[in-house]
């Protein structure tokens, strides 16, 4: 059994509300966490929301890295998706957590395209 | 008891490797998947691989939706995160499947920013 995907959902609480609405910081944070998780960016492109809010993605060379942040209620919900045997996604979350400094971090992790010999798993 | 967003993590297998392939194909598709579900549009970007392969993101006002393909595989992985009442994630499937063909669709849906009037559930 092999999977093509590591896909790690992050749910970010009580972070500093300030970090959460400020673009600049969130686009250096993400091209941090890339940098931690050994991927290779192609782009990023983040966009400030009014009154408040950032969404982020960095499009990965091994598929992505995304932000999307509620300044308002502490929150941000976070998605690294990686495919390759070099790339680690949960290397991100020191580079996340040094910058948006959540009082609590959950992680759920998907296996994404799971394959048995070349074969669908059903 | 309230979710700020809503992800649906699609799995799609056996499209046609074509389709997985085609990168302006793909990208009108993530804009017709976008105008589908009723959501607002900030960017689209896209990105081939060689020898294949295809990643594409569209950043939207109401979070993203991503795709990345292995046509050697017939495989797709796709994210549908939106946030807001009015937009529909499971809108985009029709227009998905329309363009890729899957012989198989496995659906995710995961509750993002669970909160409870205000306060983080545990």
């Amino acid at each position: 059994m092999k999977q093509l995907g590591k896909h790690i959902i992050l749910e970010l609480w009580g972070c500093e509300s300030q970090a959460l609405d400020d673009q600049p910081g969130i686009e250096k944070m993400l091209v941090n966490a890339v940098k931690a998780c050994g991927a290779t960016l192609i782009c990023v492109k983040t966009h400030k929301f009014s009154p408040q809010g950032v969404t982020g993605v960095a499009v990965l060379s091994e598929s992505h890295i995304s932000i999307h942040t509620w300044p308002e209620l502490g929150y941000a919900a976070m998605d690294v998706f990686t495919c390759g045997e070099h790339v680690k996604p949960e290397d991100t979350i020191p580079e996340i957590e040094k910058f948006l400094k959540p009082e609590k971090t959950e992680v759920m992790d998907i296996k994404r395209g799971i394959i048995d010999d070349g074969e669908v798993k059903e």
